[in-house]
């Protein structure tokens, strides 16, 4: 059995739509202090494995800002509480390179010997907050050639162009029969 | 038996000179991922207590942007790994506000039921970097109404107004039979 660990209940449905044999499981799992996020997702997929059995897939999807040389990345969740978007936008926009990546990396735990990587990255720019507020730093991110942040998209445009989608496909070439 | 638990000399040396009875303790504890320093000393603390007997002190000194709203704090590793000083300089300078805190908070576990914090707060400005870069953020810190960066500082110097010095003095009174 794999398991996919989230409390997210929105990004288990993006992955069970591409992975329909994947089961959600919420545990709270350690995120160590670490910009690097293969690091962040071999501790939890550890710390999974020494949690109970089975396989599992952790994921970790950042923004990584090319003016900060890639900060915030795993960072984002502090940025967002102290800055916040309006911050985040303003540091692009001051310091002239508005240019950014969005990468999901998805690290998948068949067990402890055997650790595989899978990443989806979308290029964009960093813009002034647009669209709906309620997720994370989506209204600031403008994916390349479109001309809609994030937040202004429907659920389905975004995953036509989702990272998270890119990684996912990988690991479903890997995981075919 | 009060331990302080560092792995860097010159910390504990400042230690001592103020508390001869503390005796260092070199072990690795886990720094989680926070933006808060008392969060991330208890967690520490509590490792130390369960690792083995005694007392311990924990500290964390780190440096707070008021253009950031109080960024990087505890992740001041990160930024200059990644943007450097130069960076932190340059985005202090573009956002058009130099103010900045040098912090210590220091924990002080007698045991698990009885953990006090003592703070030492040194205010100044971010400078272009300046003087002996061996030292962290010491050569962007300009401490208020003086004319050296911490860099620039012989070590003597720098004890005198050091936000750690402060925060030590209070766990020193707080000591005193």
């Amino acid at each position: 059995m794999i398991y996919f660990i989230t409390g997210n209940k929105n990004k288990f449905e993006e992955v069970k739509a591409i992975l329909p044999e994947v089961r959600q499981l919420d545990i709270d799992l350690l995120e160590i202090q670490e910009i690097d996020a293969k690091e962040i997702i071999k501790k939890k997929l550890f710390e999974a494995l020494n949690h109970s059995k089975g396989e599992f897939i952790v994921e970790d999807t950042s923004l990584y800002l090319d003016c900060l040389n890639g900060l915030p990345g795993p960072l984002i969740k502090w940025f967002l509480k102290t800055v916040g978007n309006d911050g985040l936008a303003k540091i692009a926009e001051k310091l002239g390179d508005t240019s950014a990546e969005a990468k999901t990396l998805i690290g998948y735990a068949k067990n402890r010997a055997e650790i595989y990587y899978f990443e989806g990255v979308t290029k964009g720019t960093i813009v002034k907050p647009k669209g709906e507020i309620n997720f994370g730093w989506d209204p600031i991110f403008l994916p390349s050639g479109h001309k809609k942040t994030f937040a202004e998209m429907s659920r389905e445009e975004k995953n036509e162009i989702s990272m998270r989608r890119i990684a996912l496909n990988k690991l479903k070439e890997f995981l075919r029969p």
